[in-house]
């Protein structure tokens, strides 16, 4: 077999332009053949309209899928269709149990001084308004940082309303920092007394489109973090003694004004105004729902035992119909599996395509399945999850042994005219849905994708078919294809030492 | 007094770049000492953040306040207060009694064969569905056209879907035909049989927010335009006989649907799947409320019954915050005449700000307006409304005299070089709630605006403040301070002479 004779260290030396190019001795070689068929695999992505199709019928023909609802299991017996459909073996749905929210009706109103309705959206795990509704004072507070200074008993009988910005990043950076308040505002305010939380959604859009999104549940681990204020940390203790075995909920409803709304409030508030609101909510907790994660494999012809998992997550917030968040990362990640099936030969070891259910509500299809499948993690060679969205890829970064690293290095090369640089090399995690398997030593990769307009669409009613563009979608599936196949495909081990040890 | 010597016949010879410049031999000279008056405003216009001021508070303030409800008399109220702090005279209301439809609880959904929810909002004038809604197939039509060739009994028990999308343009050319599946969609339905009537929104975005806006209630002078199909004519005479006295209104709920929505439906009905769609809605007509213009002027120094009337419309619809429709209108016009009045001397003619009430609904307020003056419209020398937005002024329309019309040859002088080009000499109206007046004769002007991205907005809950550029806002402001002053002081007849012998 002839090989390619450049290595990563010659690369070193004569690409003055690429610093940090390879960052240790460690040399790989993408045999020519494997090379030339990954570049053949991205030029069919290229020219695919597989992940399209995928994304248009999902969004069109089940629309909406809340984890857990039942529109989710109608999603599960589509992915079992498509999966059939697309040749995958050993395709399966596997069930899990969950708890159910369900969102209700929301009617949220400035009533002084200024009265008016506002665009509003229950946030995942809010409650229900006492019958009648609530009206109230609101307490301003620039950010989530102001609200946990804040004393206790500030809030008693009020509504705390939260205004920090998201900022727009190529990255999506700005989601963490303006997140804390949609998934931490509640047991802020309600540890010092307030009877609602209103925050600006976090988003990037300036459109009349809340959004929505989960509300973190408040555990031991919250308090051992230390991410909750004193006073919220010792309500906790008092309110919640049963912590351990149940993870404290809001009592209080929880709602995100669309940005424009937000900067009425902010407008009102600056002209030095008292602000009543009034809320009516009726979302809340449900009997306990079913949801799964469908799975189908290319088994591997050498390593059957060895697993790549890839995949997307089925679920999506039940105001839009999932395009971006996660019909894309589902299409992607399938059409890419689905053309190398196509391969004369299956690749060594198995690509595992994992459609992972109830993710937005707390990642509860990555943990049945860490768990589930926690007895053979350490096959589990390499994970990753497609789930910003259907932009370009234009990073892959990765968290493998050093081995493996180089191997990457080494992939890159062959995506990089696609319009993709290297990123970390010891980090970026795999997506959310992965990070159960990466707690456990699974490795992971990340091909990172464009997301400056994620947030304009992300967890509103606005995400659906129509903010999909065909050919970024197409790019995806290329990049996917050739990562995919050289992960599976090539000799080298993903896995540390450690890891390794881990299987047996 | 020196005057400037270069006459519109000199112009059109000197500057080949401008064909047309001058269409006839009428000459006309604006005296120095105006002109240099006139681009003093326009450079105060642009540095005056007063338009700004008051969009933001009657948008904050008052919020949606649809034609005819409470919120609507909190704008007149709100109207007042802003004129007379800002100095104007005769500030007054002027109300008058209407019909009023209300918005209701409105709930759109798929059945079959792909069940999910619609995001849609009834149009003004919907009737209500029956109690628990009605569920039937749909029928899918192209575009208008297609229904108005459709034959008698072919919707009996369905409900009608058109489907044709607006063409984007600068000057909006595309609403009109665009807009006539909203305005007589109904009656072409119900004449079929049909249950109720969806639509594609009238808009140009691709965003989860439905446009509402007006049905047109059919008159004997609609069926004397010869816009309705042979079926709808003769089902309108036999089914409602009384229309000299009582206009028809539409019996069946009108929604339209957001254009991802309709791309959905579009999308299952090119897959040759039949689709049932559920309705529920409870909008309808209500007991007669008032409306009312708020007016407020500039009195003239020399001529003070000769009237320039200016203005935009006070209501919006009820879903957004009426930033674009027409907060803006009114904010440009006021602020333009408040510079024009802070001059050491009022212009020799009356300028009179109108705040026209129920504009969306029926030009209501313009009508009123015509009738209330009806003797009086003789001595209103030109009217012009500013109803398009917060884009840039970009193209000067007219409708008057020939010496009138070259007198504006010049005033487009002195704004040209704000960006602002000579449009049609004999038209281009003079805005929505100008239209009664000019149809008893009165001239018009407009300045025109820059409006590709108004339908992305328009009768949307996305017409908020942040949607509008201060700069560009405070372009208009410019021009048409400059404008209007100059129309109140030139010495010329922008009248025919037939509509000054009206004035007998």
């Amino acid at each position: 077999m002839h090989l390619k004779t450049i290595t990563t260290a010659v690369l070193a030396g004569s690409l003055l332009a690429s610093p940090g190019w390879s960052q240790d001795d460690t040399e790989f070689t993408i045999p020519e053949n494997q090379a030339a068929t990954a570049s053949q695999l991205a030029e069919a992505g290229l020219e695919s309209d597989l992940a399209w199709d995928i994304v248009e019928s999902l969004t069109t023909e089940i629309g909406p899928r809340l984890g857990g609802s039942e529109a989710e299991a109608r999603a599960r017996d589509w992915g079992v269709r498509t999966l059939t459909e697309l040749g995958f073996a050993n395709v399966r749905i596997e069930e899990f149990e969950m708890p159910y929210w369900e969102r209700g009706e929301l009617d949220v109103a400035i009533v002084s001084p200024f009265p008016q309705a506002m665009a509003a959206t229950e946030l995942g795990g809010s409650a229900a308004t006492p019958e009648g509704g609530v009206t109230a004072e609101i307490v301003f507070f620039e950010s989530f940082d102001d609200l946990q200074d804040a004393p206790a008993g500030v809030l008693e009988g009020r509504i705390a309303y939260i205004n920090d910005r998201m900022v727009r990043a190529h990255d999506g950076a700005g989601y963490g920092p303006a997140n804390r308040k949609r998934s931490l505002g509640w047991i802020e305010a309600q540890a010092r007394g307030a009877v609602g939380l209103l925050i600006r959604s976090v988003g990037t859009d300036s459109h009349r489109m809340p959004h929505t999104g989960n509300m973190s549940r408040v555990t031991e681990n919250t308090l051992a973090q230390g991410s909750l204020s004193d006073v919220a940390a010792d309500y906790v203790r008092a309110t919640y003694p049963d912590l351990a075995e149940a993870p404290a909920r809001s009592q209080i409803p929880a709602i995100a004004l669309s940005a424009p709304d937000a900067d009425q409030v902010e407008r009102i508030h600056r002209m030095g105004e008292a602000m009543e609101v009034s809320l009516r909510a009726s979302g809340g907790w449900q009997s306990t729902t079913t949801s799964g994660n469908v799975i189908g494999e290319i088994v591997g012809r050498e390593l059957p035992e060895e697993i790549i998992v890839i995949g997307g997550h089925l679920d999506s917030w039940d105001e839009g119909t999932g395009a971006v968040d996660d019909g894309a990362g589902i299409a992607i990640t399938v059409a890419a599996a689905r053309l190398i099936a196509e391969l004369p030969e299956n690749p060594r070891r198995t690509i595992r395509v994992v459609m992972f259910g109830a993710e937005e509500v707390g990642l509860l299809g990555g943990f049945d399945y860490a768990q589930r499948y926690a007895d053979s993690l350490g096959d589990h060679v390499v994970a990753s999850e497609s789930d910003f969205g259907a932009g370009p890829v234009w990073r892959l970064s990765s968290n493998v042994s050093a081995d493996g690293t180089a191997a990457m290095d080494e992939i890159l090369r062959i995506i990089a005219p696609y319009g993709v640089i290297r990123g970390e090399r010891a980090g970026g995690g795999g997506g959310p849905d992965i990070i159960p398997m990466a707690m456990r030593g699974v490795p992971t990769f990340r091909l990172e994708q464009e997301g400056s307009d994620y947030f304009d669409l992300h967890h509103t009613p606005d995400d659906t078919l129509d903010k999909i563009d065909p050919d970024e979608l197409a790019q995806n599936v290329a990049v996917w294809a050739a990562t995919v196949y050289l992960a599976a495909e090539l000799d080298v081990e993903f896995r540390t030492a450690d890891e390794q040890a881990g299987r047996d």
